[in-house]
């Protein structure tokens, strides 16, 4: 079975020289030699900086050239008539300049000049593929790396990976670590396209002979490895292995696990504060090459949380951000819903002055690809991953921007077909929040699998994730007046405005207070009529989006009309589920019923 | 390791002649040559009919013998002064004459003369074994019979377990179907003890020539198969296995399956209905070497139930009454629960003028043992094991008598420490009741594992299980009034009684009627308030239980002591989430305080 080019199939370019040498060169040379021709005159060159004399716009270039350099990894694109330039200082610059040029040279027109440079230095996915073969919270089938405790023989799919990543400017990926050879040749694969792999090893209880042998074993491996990542080790763990991988130049990605053995019947104890209570008194205590490495919400990739306030108050340590692309509580790629808004959201984000985007230095996306044919089961969640790298790159781009490029680059459709798919899509985080847990509340969802809903499916365990729903209202007191304390690890504003239940965001009402049915939103509806309204209201989006589909399928090819047509079916079970289900729940609790009269089952 | 002997390890006898031959009697003979022998003058003597005249007591027995004959399983024990005479028609009947000397002889005291003979003519153990040597619903460790999709080698185990099952008068056991071989080699195992073989085998969709081809194969291999278990076969397709069957003399087990694809939207949809609705209708129809496999309550091995109103209305179909012997959802062999009390109440209904025992040709228990070292994980467990295949021979034995007995077989121990352990395991199985689901309401557990509370955990599945508590009530209606009609499919007096909410037992009560929280209880308590009171009592008396065995612990070997030790530490922990998410459950729900103000988690 070949692979889906996902967004690279259909692309053209006119013949392009390459002034340049070194391995990423060598790679941009056999990218062209397989990209098709356009029919155009113009004239495209991609050259380094020191060799921008070759090119036909040396004097343009240079004048466009910041002063403080582009950097490893800028580039600058030069147009002026029929002649384009696209110039690097280095090789990854040189590389992602041809993604550039790959990915915008159809749409160019007139004279201009851009600059371009990545916004956080590392643009990382994390793979939570087992050597087994089976893919953690993957719903695309089994890992692309592995099969039965060895790496794939056949890595075509893994370079086209790396292929797919490098072009929306990924410089980074974490594998689980396997056998060393084995590991070393997945290396030389994403090397070819800039991509740094780094080591997830599990290894608690090790003495520091044991890392220190490790390391070095791995860095004769793979010597320009990137780091490891670590998961549930003490800090002084993670700053021994960090010291040891200071020789080598690598960096600890040290991921902040969650918490468990809470007791649910301690309205105090709190998941959300955990990270922070536990983080920040050892911030400046870190080695300079360890990333805290911190999820973008304080409990666990729910469909609607606030932002980390760990994020916020870090000063001396480095931090970076995860963020799942993986859809585990928002569809797992069986339900459409494009998350780039939200990690638009996240990003920009104010935290004491500074947005979230400004304050990491890593961003993390945990991927969601795995060996189906089209990478991410569901066709059009390919987009997630599309739009997770291009944010990576520049946080602040525009997210439906991001899906008209996606969508253009994957299916090279007319217009009118682009902006019905995209109409359908974009607006799919809001409408996934809106048929799920309401309110920001979170973890409504069936334990273990986490899809679809249950209710009180987390209500009794260890996690502190509850919403102490009774007769008389619900959600999470996390005031300080009153509740477990944990707005005041916000800066100011933020902190006053989660603590008041009248600023309080209606999207984050429930996660930060408990109140009755009847309060009434900011919305000017009461809290269990919303909670019918946007039910109610979720589930028909998904029905206006599944006959939209219906309106443009016939113009796709038919293995991807077949795929989104059955994930849209299995959408609407779900949401009719989601609806049902969590309306029955709080119509059983409130006994209000809907204003409206529609059907809530008893 | 050496196996646990169970309760065959304390027993002694003096010297024992036997005048019989053929193959159970040389299991007879091997047996006598490893028990121990005990010091008395008393002689005794066991026999076939056909032989009692080389006996001390010809003339006695002969009297004692009844007229309409023993039965090949049947025996007849004369004892007068010092001599003791067990006679029986064929070698099952010796076997059992055997096992009942060897219960009984050291209590045997007086002239006396009993006849013994099973209730019930296939006394059987499914295993849900699984080649690849895992047990489902197994909580005692891997197969003894299976190992990674072979017969184990050393079948010293299963020679044992045998052994036990003989000893307690089990003839008959069902293997999931491996390689016949291997098969074979186990079905000899079980012969040296005049246990049948059956084999359980899933083949939904084959055709007449492929049934008849393997039931020919499973013959040339097992020439004494007791037959096939099936489950979830048409019933075209069970008529024309059994047909098949009966050339060779075999038998059908037909298990009625539960149901799923219910919607829990429509409270007429119910499960209790379903194996009713189905079979009830193909009475008559069936071979008559068909036995449809009931479970005894028309929901799943729920803690309490009614019985199956199945087992009263089946008029020309042979029935076979399903009890699980392994604890799927009664603590799963970590908490403690002594079954026998109800398996004998389930036994005793009175269906329409005639016992449940009465009604049925077959009793089945799914095991419990698994290549733990004391066959059961919980040591105390075994004496589920025991009373269930006491209990199938006898249905009117006494649940204490029963455990008395077990007790003294197991542990050989002073009449002092056997009250204060039969003290505390007696009523064990109330207190797993009083802790868990209130009322009958049932199936408030983990989806998945079934051990441990989730109140709402299958309240909207599509199994049609669900409680239906809401601000105001709880309970399903299953009235013929106002409910899904279950009530109309039991005969009378049931049907009225249990229709009726002021005759409907109040254990029951919520299986059959959705009440408020106010409703009073005969017992005289509202229903929230039974909830608190239930679930407190049932904590308190799991806390006696531990404290009654910490009285009595050192009397029992390390291994023993440390088992049941830990298990009831665990048994604690479990009764109090049981205790405080049910309570909870309610009281968020109902606004009801408890009246004795006890803590109550909000």
């Amino acid at each position: 079975m070949s692979v889906d080019p996902a967004w690279l199939g259909t692309q053209r370019l006119p013949e392009v020289t390459v002034h340049a040498s070194g391995v990423l060169a060598q790679t941009v040379r056999a990218e062209l030699r397989q990209i098709r021709r356009s029919r155009t005159d113009t004239e495209v060159a991609l050259c380094l900086l020191n060799r921008v004399h070759e090119t036909p716009l040396p004097a343009e270039v240079q004048a466009a050239v910041p002063s403080d350099v582009l950097g490893a990894e800028g580039f600058v694109v030069v147009r002026r008539g029929d002649q384009v330039v696209v110039a690097a200082e280095a090789g990854h610059g040189l590389l992602y300049g041809f993604f550039y040029l790959l990915r915008y040279f159809e749409w160019m027109a007139g004279d201009f000049t851009v600059v371009e440079r990545p916004a956080t230095a590392v643009r990382m996915l994390d793979h939570w593929d087992e050597l087994s073969g089976s893919v953690t919270r993957g719903y695309s089938g089994g890992s692309i790396f592995f099969r039965a405790g060895r790496v794939v023989e056949d890595l075509t799919r893994v370079r086209s990976y790396a292929r797919l990543l490098a072009s929306v400017g990924i410089n980074a990926v974490a594998l689980t670590s396997g056998p060393l050879p084995d590991m070393a040749r997945l290396a030389a694969v994403f090397r070819e396209y800039g991509i740094a792999v780094s080591l997830a090893v599990e290894a608690d209880d090790q003495a520091a002979e044991w890392w220190s042998a490790a390391i070095a074993r791995m860095y004769d491996a793979i010597p320009d490895l990137g780091g490891l990542v670590v998961d549930g080790v003490s800090f002084e763990v993670a700053n021994l292995v960090a010291r040891l991988l200071a020789a080598y130049g690598g960096t600890l990605f040290y991921r902040c696990s969650g918490v468990s053995g809470l007791d649910w019947r301690d309205r105090r104890a709190d998941r959300a504060r955990a990270a922070y209570d536990r983080f920040v008194p050892l911030d400046g205590r870190f080695e300079k090459n360890v990333v805290l490495q911190v999820k973008h919400g304080p409990t666990d990739f729910q469909v609607r949380e606030p932002v980390s306030p760990l994020l916020g108050e870090l000063q001396e340590t480095r931090a970076g951000l995860e963020l799942q692309v993986t859809q585990e509580y928002s569809g797992q790629q069986r339900d459409l819903c494009y998350l780039a808004p939200w990690w638009r959201e996240v990003l920009q984000t104010e935290l004491a002055g500074q947005t979230v985007a400004q304050r990491i230095d890593v961003v993390v996306g945990v991927s969601n690809v795995g060996d189906d044919g089209n990478w991410t089961g569901h066709k059009l969640a390919q987009s997630n991953l599309y739009a997770f790298g291009r944010l990576a790159w520049d946080p602040a781009a525009d997210a439906v921007s991001l899906l008209h490029e996606w969508a253009a680059a994957t299916f090279g459709m007319d217009e009118r077909t682009r902006a019905e798919l995209v109409g359908i899509m974009a607006g799919s985080w809001r409408t996934y929040e809106r048929y799920t847990a309401p309110l920001g509340v979170g973890f409504m969802v069936a334990p273990g699998t986490h899809y679809g809903p249950n209710v009180n499916g987390y209500e009794y365990s260890g996690l502190g994730v509850q919403h102490f729903a009774d007769r008389h209202g619900v959600g999470v007191d996390r005031t300080v007046a009153s509740g477990s304390g944990f707005t005041a690890q916000y800066p100011e504003p933020l902190a006053s405005i989660y603590e008041d239940v009248r600023t309080c965001p209606d999207e984050l009402l429930l996660f930060f207070h408990h109140v009755a049915y009847d309060h009434v939103l900011q919305s000017g509806v009461s809290v269990v009529q919303h909670i019918y309204d946007s039910r109610f209201q979720g589930y028909a989006e998904v029905e206006a989006m599944v006959a939209g589909w219906n309106t443009i399928a016939d113009r796709f090819e038919p293995a991807v009309r077949e795929n989104v047509t059955t994930r849209f079916e299995a959408q609407l079970a779900n949401a009719r589920e989601w609806r049902d289900q969590v309306n029955t729940f709080f119509y059983r609790l409130s006994g209000v019923a809907d204003t409206h009269g529609r059907r809530v089952h008893r």
